[in-house]
């Protein structure tokens, strides 16, 4: 008998399995039969939810984007606080979530594939994700610099704190790798975040180059 | 007549379809099939240059690999410099290659792609490239900063030097889209390679976090 929370699992289920399949393929590399198969689902039930493969492509992406942003309420609180330790409370529960994340986890995966080649997707996704973060994170880097959030320095502060928290967050066993106990090295008083911070501020501050 | 240059640009050809589609699709998303057809080879010859998927997937790894590092003549050159002015043609030339590519390269998508997700092949690439890639930075920024190139903050301003190389060279179109002007802004005397070198030797040097 299928209920309404049955056909909510169904849709959840397709949208988690078609995350899954288009970070690791690409969109053109997936079929909505084989998606349909990896949820176990019907593909009626695919159509019935989704009508089209872009449809369901739109909803696993807004839906890793979602997972990976500060949430609203976050975001007012970290406002209030002074803006360097705002910052470094950012760092540090970012590296935390990243660090949890297996390299099976399809959000962010998708999202830095959209990131590197952009589908038809890539405004939506810019415009309800990456935007409105990059200006939250440009606010709290601005006030910690004393710089409007508008300032290039700023700007460039921004995309430093995204990039180093992603490699030193997500590419962890290639860190160990290349430098073996470097992450024990950081471990205590949460030094990388520390570090990354400063790296951070210093971005925003210098204008001796330009 | 099969000479010993068609054969020659035959493996080259299948390298190159089996690169672009490896990186497009993961190993595990692509046959031999689909390889043979997109280099417009037949089965046999795939075959007979590579036998199995697995040492076509270590040809096109390691192929890209060899692109993407700095060739030994110009590390010499570069080791007889002033560490400083080094660590800036560095930047400054990776960025050069990194904006030259389009996202459809799949040599960078490729190493990437292991990077983030280990195949079984990860231990060949780290060390044929990865491994002699990070010492060799660190003896320059080591250098630069006046430490040995096995002190945790060299090794951490490695990471941060190759973290916003990628970022920068290769998310291009990702930070027009958050940063409008970021990149005009930065043009001008190499501003944005500076602003790179110079957050690096602060990652080297900064000893107050840990």
């Amino acid at each position: 008998m299928g209920t309404l929370r049955d056909s909510e699992r169904t849709r959840g289920k397709l949208i988690e399995a078609a995350g899954h399949l288009f970070a690791e393929k690409g969109f053109n590399g997936v079929t909505v039969r084989d998606i349909a198969k990896a949820a176990n689902a019907s593909l009626s039930s695919l159509n019935y939810h989704f009508r089209t493969k872009e449809a369901l492509y739109h909803e696993a992406l807004m839906d890793a984007c979602q997972a990976d942003s500060v949430p609203d309420k976050d975001k007012a609180a970290l406002l209030k606080l002074d803006p360097k330790e705002a910052l470094f409370i950012l760092a540090k529960e970012a590296l935390k979530e990243y660090r949890k994340q297996t390299t099976s986890n399809w959000r962010t995966a998708l999202i830095t594939r959209e990131c590197r080649e952009p589908s038809h997707e890539f405004k939506a996704v810019s415009e309800k994700h990456l935007t409105p973060e990059t200006h939250f994170l440009a606010e709290i880097i601005g006030r910690a610099a004393n710089k409007p959030a508008t300032d290039y320095h700023v700007r460039f502060a921004v995309i430093t704190l995204i990039s180093l928290l992603e490699t030193f967050g997500l590419y962890r066993h290639l860190i160990d790798e290349v430098s073996p106990g470097l992450d024990d090295f950081f471990k205590p008083k949460d030094g990388l975040a520390q570090h990354i911070v400063h790296l951070v501020l210093e971005a925003a501050r210098n204008d001796t180059a330009t």
